[in-house]
């Protein structure tokens, strides 16, 4: 059948290029229906047929226990991450975040994507100990219970690698989905102290200009940040979405700097706005955006759109509430150099790549990467 | 040691009785100390005994791999939901969320509270269907590719079940912890579709003010909710948290009614206000509220208090944005009758109990729930 959203749909004007339709369509009644073909959605029934719709056996039998913790359905056992390293080699590892499988903003603790040189530490939270020391007045070292005493925080912001989305360098359009370009990328409520609030404890030289974070790990993986980010919004964090830091995120506390990558570049603010083409670019609407929209945070936009079923490349570009805009990858390599060479996957000279990705549909609905 | 924030907190004057101290010190540079005792926090050590820390055998092997999906560390073994009836026996099963041992506003997948007759059904979603029948239009049947390709909407909304916190209707103060009274309420991000939108598709007759919702468990569990309810911002949700819904949460979808308790009461806009007191409700000082503060969710207060030592009763009071506050017990009890008898903690008659929790505290630290 055809919904009644497809109706309404078919009644309003386009926007933009290749069916896009606006964003207010959305909201409120009269939303329309922005699902990827024109065919029926809801399958239509009499009311007999309604009072006689097969009873499935879970509906006549008692349940399953209730666990003391669960996880997620046994039907669910393909959402998860892709490892890069699943025969944990003396290499480093990669764990990509499945966006493509999952919906609204925060990432459950299970799939938070992960980078990581030797595999994930084994920390006794009872023992380990955070210490600051060097340009400062006094040198402190905290465990656990010290600073649960301090004020806390709670952000929902974004944690992404340096290296996310570098596929994009290639010179030749890698064939790869969502997870496998953009997965070094994940977003979790973060609860902590502050780094702020433990320099003040400390003290802090005024000759210190920057602050060298070593981690725990067996590589001892550090990275040096500007003493100006660390007295603003840098915490030591303690929990992620709601329960202690997940192992491989960094248990039992960790560093998070908000909005700088492993290079310390991209992530201001609030995203402002989105826009989307249909039609590789040539002509762009701008999509809804879920509330609430929140600094350093990852935003979910959403766009109708009614397909012809004819041929789609499909964009979006973003900018932020400081008026920066998401590069093309023309105007990226005007200013970096072109690639010349298609380089393996894991060799990607070019961190912070956030160029325009470019999706193109056939007329079967078959989706590939392309170079818009 | 006395910390930095102690000293500082010790310069400045209380805001209500028993050492409570203005919110907006926990804002910015000079934030304090809000910890229970006024013992040192972080230890003292000199450079050379910095440089000279042990290393712990974490930092000195290679790591464990990183798995598809993530569990919480095993040292978080207890950070689980208590059970009532962990035989799985034929009765009523509650599960309730560790709100003590959690932090921030989400509660994890594994963690929200459950209330289950039989146990949670086993549901192929491959199989599974929405049908909304009855006086409508036209009746239809969604699968999950259906509702797929309506427009879909997230939100971070509390769940809670209309017996939580009814431990305070006893005659007596029932001695047991925040999980045991509290722990039949979470907190989630929503994604699904919004039932209005199905709705519209099925067309409803004008005489219908009130709609049946049926679940696919074993006991066919269901609920009426006015139709304005559900025009208003109910939702079939298919996402918590970012992946698919829990097992036990009504996993592949399930009908959310925001602010709606079991029994439709509570839950009204946002927090505007939460008031805290540590003399039994003789003073009281306003909190500060992380933010975002969210409609129909939980939303974490933080108050800064320097403990004297000396025995007290601490009180929280929320108000929200339509100005209802929450009742003290002689309040609720002048509406509702006095109970007479102490009755067993599964037999409570009385749901939406909302009233002002105190916790006293000796002069060892010692907690006890009591009767403000």
């Amino acid at each position: 059948m055809t919904s009644k959203h497809e109706r309404l749909a078919s009644r309003l004007p386009d926007v933009a290029g290749n069916g896009l339709v606006d964003r207010r369509a959305l909201l409120g009644r009269g939303m329309l229906f922005a699902g990827a073909t024109a065919a029926g959605i809801g399958s239509s029934l009499t009311g007999a047929a309604a009072e006689a719709l097969p009873v499935d056996p879970w509906s006549m039998e008692p349940g399953a226990p209730i666990p003391p913790y669960g996880v997620p359905a046994k039907y669910e056992s393909k959402v998860v991450r892709t490892l890069t390293n699943p025969n944990h080699e003396p290499r480093t590892s990669n764990a990509r975040t499945p966006h493509h499988l999952l919906d609204g903003t925060i990432t459950p603790n299970g799939l938070h994507f992960v980078v990581a040189r030797t595999g994930f530490p084994d920390i006794d939270p009872s023992k380990h100990r955070l210490a600051i020391h060097g340009l400062v007045k006094q040198p402190l070292v905290f465990d656990l219970d010290a600073l649960a005493r301090y004020p806390k925080v709670t952000r929902i912001n974004f944690v992404e690698c340096g290296g996310n989305s570098a596929p994009l360098y290639n010179k030749d359009p890698v064939q790869a989905n969502v997870q496998a370009i953009h997965g070094l990328v994940s977003c979790s409520e973060w609860t902590g102290v502050r780094l702020s609030t433990l320099l003040e404890e400390t003290g802090i030289d005024p000759k210190a200009k920057w602050l060298l974070a070593e981690g725990a790990d067996g590589p001892s993986m550090n990275r040096s940040i500007p003493i100006a980010k660390a007295l603003d919004d840098a915490m030591i964090a303690l929990y992620q979405n709601g329960e202690r830091i997940n192992p491989a995120q960094g248990y039992p506390m960790r560093l998070l700097v908000p909005g700088y990558e492993g290079n310390m570049n991209s992530g201001n603010g609030r995203i402002a706005k989105v826009m989307v083409s249909a039609d590789g670019g040539k002509s762009w609407a701008q999509a809804a955006l879920d509330a609430p929209v929140l600094s350093k945070a990852l935003t979910r936009f959403r766009m109708p759109w009614r397909w012809d079923g004819q041929p789609v490349v499909l964009q979006s570009r973003a900018w932020d509430e400081a008026g920066n805009v998401q590069p093309t990858r023309a105007e990226m390599f005007a200013e970096r150099g072109e690639p010349k060479v298609n380089l393996p996957v894991t060799a990607f000279p070019m961190g912070h790549m956030n160029v325009i990705t470019s999706w193109a549909a056939d007329n079967k609905g078959e989706v590939k990467h392309v170079y818009g």
